[in-house]
C-alpha cells in the first residue's frame, strides 16, 4: 500500500539532502498557490554557520521523499543553491515582498 | 498588488467560518498529493465540546480567504459537516489509514 498523501506539517521541518548526499537543511514551509492549491515551492532553510541561515526556494517536483531516511532528496547541491539565482536573505521571512520577488522562473526546477 | 502565494504554516491554525457565519474551527493541516504537489484537502478541527474535537476533510476550493477577518470561509455549515459522509474521529490523527479512508469523492466539495 503506497500512501499518496502527505500532511503539510509533516513536510515542514523535514531534512533535505542534496544530490551529492550532503545535508542542504530543512523544509521551513511550503508556498502554495492560493487559487488552484498547488505547491509553488518549498523554502529550504540551511544549517546556519555562526547562526546565519540561508533560505532557498526549491520546486516541489525537485524533491523526492526517501522513506528509509525519512527525509527528502533534492535534485540540487548546496553549491547549486548558493550560486543560483534565488535566495531569501536573512532570518526574517518577509511574507509579502519575498513572494513577489520570486517568479516561477527563478525556482530551482528539474 | 494581490499576493498569489500563501505559506503552509500560515494556513495551518487559521480560523474557518461556515457559510452561515458560525465558526467551524481551525485548519489543523493540509493533506497534499505527493506526486503532483496539489492540496487534496484541509483538515478542519472543530472547537471541541467537553474537550472532544472533531476533524473533517474539506476541499481547498471550498475555502475562501477573507483578508478582513484574516480567516477562511467554507462553503459548508457545521451541520453539513456533522451529517456528512466524512469525519476523522477522535483526537488521534492516524496518518496512514485515515488518508486511505478518504477518497476524493468523500471530501466536501463545491
Amino acid at each position: 500500500m503506497v500512501h499518496t498523501l502527505v500532511a503539510s506539517d509533516r513536510v515542514e521541518h523535514a531534512v533535505v539532502y542534496g544530490r551529492d548526499g550532503t545535508t542542504l537543511g530543512t523544509i521551513e514551509r511550503l508556498m502554495l498557490e492560493k487559487v488552484n492549491g498547488t505547491v509553488a515551492y518549498a523554502v529550504i532553510k540551511t544549517g546556519g554557520l555562526l547562526g546565519r541561515h540561508h533560505r532557498y526556494p526549491v520546486q516541489w517536483a525537485a524533491l523526492r521523499y526517501d522513506p528509509t531516511r525519512k527525509a527528502y532528496e533534492a535534485e540540487v547541491t548546496l553549491d547549486d543553491l548558493r550560486t543560483g539565482p534565488s535566495e531569501f536573505d536573512g532570518d526574517a521571512f518577509d511574507w509579502g515582498d519575498r513572494t513577489r520577488s520570486y517568479p516561477h522562473a527563478q525556482y530551482w526546477t528539474v
